[in-house]
This record gives structure tokens, sequence and C-alpha cells, in this order.
């Protein structure tokens, strides 16, 4: 049983917590904000984690085996790299980092004390993305790629308002591209590989982009990524092929299909043997991944979280998205 | 009743035979080349036409008010300048000529004339789109545009394989931007006007875009528009704003309705009066703007024309698709 130490409180943290009995890993300690003790306190004994501290030191002194980073996107380089540092694993929300640079260097801390580090980016271990990446050659030679992740931030109300929120900061590594179109282009990554080039036209507001396209280049076929947090949409995504369309209802992140449709008129209804909950599947591979010390597989999410991190760069740098952080 | 003369005897002109008795328009005389002469008598006789020409000249100097070009692309700027020059009305198949320099060109020659020239776009005459128009202040400030217009091409089997048809060769002005996409900027030029800049990533193959998506960067929001004849999937556009999404399903072209969903989880479904056939309102509108001489509309339909023909010269640059009429 792996040994997990958990930062922060948020809901993401409360949405996986229920999910940890099914895991290979046991929370043994929760870090939290003296300002949200009572929540981790009360997370603690809901969930049987034996240890509430608001000092990260003390988690790190512990018998932690890996750290799990779910606090806001600017503090994740600092507190995975302290983690690495103390030969502990890291399992880091997305996106992993602010920038490249950042990321470059928590993968040298990484090898240096011998330890994994990995990011949290459920759509590699859905069976659906599974597939769906399996499926992809009954296209043929694919020409067009759409994903659509437009989801209105109930956040925004109050961003109009004057009130920035973690998601809406840019010295807090948020915004559209970063939040939520991370998944479109961790998707385009996992199945096709990096981009020729990216641009990226963003609506911009108080420094941060609330929406964007990312125009991504390949050099067979031509890819957007819309990721909106001031508008909606069906969230469709579609990849287009010469033999046929696959098409993705809902946010890839959570996908749990898709439907093939071949020009011939023939349909093909994809419907995966659904987890209960989607850090389920990712958990486990975590846990694969650390108990069987699978090194192969590690520098292959690897290879995508640097991917994904150079594309996110690119784009931002191509609207003028700029965070404290980035030497750019 | 206005005295019509159709060059062409392809697909368009088929399907608009049918519904010219619905129409303020009497086809006086079809102009074909010698090897379908055949099918131009086929044609005159089913929809009583007077006259079968092979001689342009013949044409231009009988009783003929208005010139309906429905020739390939690469053909619209010599035919359409020759029937101005004659002081015939011009109605031209979209889009109206290969580049800007010729469509200023002929806007030159129709001033000097003083005969209309118009661009045969059904788009901003469907009762559909009209409403649609109207209705875009419910979206709320518009933040993401995508519209999608992919269709496989019946012709793009034959490219494959060698054998280049008018929709795929640059020597005559085809490719899936000025064929298909052309569709998608009208409707962006129709509801927004002209962007601020346009970049177009297209899969190219035997010097022309069989696919591409044209990213257009407004102020205040961001659109972009999908085109492609070398795959399919179910075209579907989106208007999303901060209040609501406004969905399209099918081309925009041929659009009959639209649905809007709001924040809020409310919907409103739009079905229009929709006319018979999608050229029909737009050849009512050209009868009008004729018969009434309605200088103020004529001109508004052409500022459309010149910003879209400058977004497609703009994009093909962007690619790096020419055609040999260009000189840039």
């Amino acid at each position: 049983m792996l040994r997990l130490g958990i930062l922060g409180t948020g809901k993401i943290v409360q949405e996986f917590l229920p999910h940890l009995a099914e895991l290979d890993f046991e929370a043994v300690s929760i870090l939290s904000t003296p300002r949200s003790v009572e929540r981790a306190e009360r997370l603690a004994a809901q969930y049987h984690i034996g240890r509430c501290v608001t000092d990260y030191d003390e988690m790190l002194q512990s018998e932690v085996d890996v750290i799990y980073v779910a606090l806001p996107n600017h503090l994740h380089f600092s507190f995975a790299g302290r983690a690495l540092e103390h030969g502990k694993h890291v399992i880091c929300e997305k996106p992993m980092t602010s920038n490249v640079d950042e990321l470059r260097t928590l993968i040298d801390v990484a090898k240096k004390n011998r330890v994994m580090l990995l990011e949290a980016m459920t759509l590699y271990h859905l069976p659906a993305y599974q597939a769906m990446r399996r499926d992809l050659a009954k296209l043929g030679p694919i020409k067009i790629v759409s994903l659509n992740y437009s989801q209105y931030s109930s956040r925004y109300d109050a961003f109009l308002q004057g009130i920035v929120q973690p998601a809406f900061d840019p010295a807090q590594s948020g915004g559209a591209l970063m939040d939520i179109n991370v998944y479109n282009i961790h998707a385009l990554v996992g199945l096709f590989g990096k981009p020729a080039a990216v641009q990226y036209a963003a609506n911009i507001a108080r420094g941060i982009d609330t929406s964007g396209i990312a125009l991504c280049r390949y050099p067979t076929f031509q890819a957007v990524c819309v990721g909106a947090k001031d508008c909606a949409s069906r969230q469709t995504s579609v990849i287009e092929g010469e033999r046929g369309v696959l098409s993705i209802e809902g946010p890839v992140s959570c996908m749990t299909g898709y439907t093939i449709d071949y020009h011939d008129g023939q349909r093909e209804v994809h419907e995966e043997n659904n987890p209960p909950y989607r850090m389920v599947p990712e958990f486990q591979a975590f846990a694969r991944i650390l108990n069987e010390q699978d090194w192969a597989y590690h520098d292959t999410l690897m290879a995508y979280s640097l991917e994904s991190a150079q594309i996110l760069e690119d784009a931002r740098r191509c609207a003028g998205v700029r965070f404290p952080c980035d030497s750019f």
C-alpha cells in the first residue's frame, strides 16, 4: 500500500477521497492552509486520514511515499519540487507546472532523486480514450481535428464584477488554456504527438485568457482546440478522416465513449467499460507504475507532459498571456 | 420581367431552373460549350428558354438584361467582366472572383457602366440567417464562433487517383476554401464584418487545399471556420456568447433554423418560414434589387463580397495556395 500525502482540500480532493478505498493508496496525511484547517480535519475524519498538517515540512519528514499536489497551478512547481528533493514520488494535478522551464527543472530533480513524477491527467487512463486511440486507424488518413471544451465558469460572474479567483488569475497561472483547453491539448499530444506549430487566438481580460482557440498544425492534418470559461456549448469534438468521422460528446477529459460514422453510412457506437469515477483508472495506473517501477511508461507520460507544456507555453506567448514566473 | 441569360449547364443551373417559374426572371438564353450543346438544348426545351448559344457575344448582343454566371470559378472574372462592359447586370456564383484584384476590377467596370454586380450567396437571403442575425444580441457578448462545413466530395475519390476536376484544380480556382469554406467566411462577414487577422492552416495536395481551418481574430472574440472536401462531419456550427450558445445543424449555406441554449437551461428552437429551395429567396432579392435599383442594398452586399474576397485571399496567401491569375 502506497502511503499518500495530499496537498490541498479543494474540489478535486473532495471528489477524489470517496474513491480512495478502491485504490492501492493509503492517505496518511493532508496539508491545508491555516485558514482551511477545519475542512481538512473534517475530511481527515471522514476518510480516515491519519494526520492533518499545515506545515509542509512535517509531511515531508513523515513516512509518506507519494505526494499528491492538488493546489492552485502556480504552487505546483515549488511544492512538487520540495517533495522530489525529499525523495518522495509526486502525482501533480494538471497542468504540471506554469511553464516549460519549471517542468524541466522538476524532471531534473526527480531524476537526481530517482523518484517518479506523474501528471494527473485522467484522459490517458480512461478506457474510452484508450479504445479511441486504437480505433483511429479506422478513420483512414486524418484531415481535421476539432476539440471543444467550452464551459461557462461559475467563477466568471465574479470575474466580470472584478473578483479574480485562481482560475482567472495570471499570478496563479490561471486562464482558459491552462485550466480547460489543457485537456484538449493533452488529447492531441496523446493521440498525435506534438504539432509542428501552434497559434493561439484568445479573448483576454485583466491579463488572462477567458477563452480562446488554439490552432495546431501537423504535417498531414490540421487541428483546432477551443477552450472557454466565459461561454458554453455542447462540447462536441470530432476527428475527421478520409473514411469516417469520430465524434465525442462532452469534454474529452471525462469521455465515456465515442461514435464513428463512416462515409458509406455505417455507424459504430462505442461505450466503454466505464469506471465509477474518472480519477479511479488514473490512480490505478499510478499505483501500478509506482509499485512496478515502470519507468518506460512513466517516461512516456512525462514526454506527453513536456510536449503539452511546450504547446501551452507557445500558445501563451502567441496570445501575450504571461505569468510572473515566466522568463519569456 | 427581367430577361436572364444563363452561363453554364452544370449542377447549380439544373437545380435552379425548376424554380425559375416562381421568380421575376425570364430565362431568354443559355450558353454552353460546344461539348454540352445537347444538355443545353434539353434544358432549354424543358424550361422554355428561348435560345441556346455557344457564342457568348451572341448572348451579349441580344436583349438580355441580366447575366447569371454559373461557370467554374476561374471563368467568373472574364465572363462577368464582358457582361458588365456590355451594360448587362451580373449575378455571379460564389466565389465572385479568384482574388481581390479581379473583384476590384469588376466593381470598377460595373460602376462605369452603371450596372449591378451581385454575388449569388444564398446565405444572406435565407429567412433563418436573417432571423439568426437579429437574435445574436440574445447571446450577450460573443466569445467563440466555430463554423464547420466538412463534406466528403464525390470528386475526392477521383482526385486521389490523379483525376483533377475543377473543384480541386488550382488552375480553375478550386479548393476547399473557395468551394466550401467560402460559405462560413461569408457567414462571418455578414454577421460580424471583416476580422482583424486571418490564418489558414490547410491540408495541401497537388497545390490545392483539400481541407483547412481558417482562424479569424476579431477584437472581442475569436472565430474558426473549418471547410473540408476530403473528410466529413456533422457540420455543426456554434456561436458562443456569455449568456447562451446558438447552434446550427448542417451547412450554414442551407440553414433552415437554429437553436439557442441559455446558460440558465432555457432553450429556444427557431425553425424559420423556409423557402421551397435555398436559391429562391436569393433570386427574389436580386429581382427586387434590380427592379427597384436598390443601390444601397447592392452596395451592402458588394461590401460583403469584397471583405470575403479579402479573407479568402489572405487565407490562401497564408497557406501558400496560389492560382495562376494571382499577382501575390
